[in-house]
């Protein structure tokens, strides 16, 4: 029960999506505490009913005075509303934990991974009544750089080339009921429903619906690109990535190859994996057995393995891995918490 | 119509298998001519009856007098199926084209892509009583040469970075079937049949089931880094790849960074696609519209798109593309009926 006077208040908006319950479990998981907790969401889900640690909430819509005497305000309820609503949250002297993609590239705002980054937001404390804003990454980097930066740290990432394989969790929980309601009807034979993807995702894949920009790449893509950057504070790193979606219900996998400026061989990246935290190798070459998007659904850790010596690169300054991470999760809400937890 | 006095004698080794019936629906849509045509299988699927080009076929049991007289063998049953009869049809005078791995990198067999590499079966005529052994590359691998090779021929190909999207196809007809049933089962709530894979592949994807060697790669990601070097005729070119099954049917997909000695830049890539044999350019930026393993499903183009240049690489030596291929068709039954055909 973390619900105590001298905890912070906190506000979840966009709490009726996917990301947003998350947020709930989690801030329950953790035993996060508060001394109160506002459930907010646009019109459209406002004044629907919550049930949180045994106590009954009526989802409230958002409104420029939802935010006063708020410390801390959890967001995912997209960039819009973020926009809104993230400044007026901040003027009231509250910290805003966006999941958004609004302010992450902004000068000023720290990108956050706390494993990562932590520094960016040293001087930031919940409830000095001084405001402030503070991005989440994008799901697809987080994962990425989850495992990617232990390695970096040691041997320092040149060039990372990524491929990845991403859920349907990511474009919300609409998306994830689309993929069964299509998956049911390609089973029985029957033309499958596209309301949320213009295209049949039941036992099929395609490049990524983020819109496409005029390099080619869409901004899916060049969220990996510059977040990473922004995060890893090196603006030299060189990063590409291609970015599709699969039939996987809510977490991320990516095929990343990593290009280091030292060498770094396998065994010795692998000892640095497996003591990094919020990592777990899962890495059985015998058995066959490496990490999958099933294995960590609803696992906070990112799992990774498919730890190799690059056999394109020349000695030991190259490596692949195989990173899945959930995107719910540490993709999005579980970071987002850790965020918060480092305010107090 | 292609039963014809003046044609070759065929065998279809596997003919019940998922490749084997796609080698009939090949030599029917071709229009193949042959004055005979042998079913063949092993013991389990001897017996039964098949109906092709409006003839009735017995399934016949593969044994050494099944090769007498036949002038083109096409083989998919297996790496020891075509260890034990391949050569003995070429003792008996007939040419194997093998879609096992068995003979793939044995010097002195030709290792082929029409479109790609066809001198390499220069001089190897059917029915002149001189038998040979040609292989069928490895699915993967022809559907990413089909896109990179065109590239490859006019700036030079000197790194690729490949990530496989692979369907259950390349596993087998159970394969398939298993994906459908456990995909059944997880909708129904109920444990998934795990008897080809070892873990729930519906809603799922995990790394190649191919044995993991002792440098950390599976065996279908050196297929892609041996097969390209052999095909190419190219040994220094650089390769690494990782394979990934996902619950897709019968389409592999491939996420490929190139890097060339040459300048080449997107608009030239795509005039150069667009003009390949075998290859269909899908590139529409502002629809978001690119290859899906669907779309390319009982085709025999390979599609490829998502080409760009890629921002990781300084100037225009580098590109991603996003590759689509038909697993049974391209990647396997008609890249063999089409290396038969330039035997005639």
């Amino acid at each position: 029960m973390s619900l105590q006077e001298s905890g912070p208040s906190l506000a979840v908006v966009g709490v009726t999506g996917a990301v947003g319950q998350e947020f709930l479990s989690v801030l329950s998981d953790r035993d996060f505490p508060y001394r109160s907790i506002k459930m907010l969401a646009s019109r459209r889900s406002a004044g629907k009913h919550l049930t949180f640690q045994g106590r009954d909430y009526l989802v409230e819509e958002i409104a420029p005075d939802s935010f006063d005497g708020v410390d801390i305000a959890l967001f995912s309820a997209g960039g819009s509303i973020s926009k809104e609503f993230g400044p007026i949250a901040v003027e009231k002297g509250g910290i805003v934990v966006d999941n958004s993609s609004a302010f992450r590239m902004d000068e000023g705002v720290p990108l956050v991974i706390p494993e990562v980054n932590p520094e960016a937001v040293a001087g930031i404390r919940a409830g000095s009544g001084k405001g402030a804003l503070i991005a989440n990454p994008n799901c697809s980097t987080i994962i990425c750089l989850m495992a990617a930066t232990p390695l970096h740290r040691h041997a320092k990432v040149v060039r990372m080339v990524v491929s990845t394989y991403q859920a349907a969790s990511g474009a919300g929980a609409a998306a994830m009921e689309e993929l069964v309601l299509q998956t049911r009807e390609v089973l029985e034979g029957k033309p499958p429903t596209c309301n949320i993807f213009k295209q049949q995702y039941a036992f099929n894949l395609f490049s990524h619906n983020a819109p496409v920009m005029s390099n080619g790449y869409n901004e899916e893509e060049m969220k990996l690109v510059k977040e990473t950057r922004k995060i890893w504070n090196d603006k030299d790193v060189k990063v590409t990535a291609t970015c599709i979606r699969v039939p996987v219900m809510r977490a991320h996998a990516e095929s990343v190859n990593l290009q280091f400026e030292k060498p770094l061989d396998e065994e010795k990246a692998k000892e640095i994996l497996k003591k990094a935290p919020g990592v777990v190798v899962i890495d059985d070459r015998a058995a066959n057995r490496f990490p999958t998007p099933l294995e960590v659904s609803n696992k906070d850790d990112v799992a990774v393995g498919r730890i190799r010596r690059d056999v394109s690169q020349d000695g030991h300054t190259g490596l692949d891995i195989f990173v899945c991470g959930d995107q719910i999760r540490k993709g999005a809400a579980l970071n987002a918490v850790q965020i918060a937890e480092m305010l107090l």
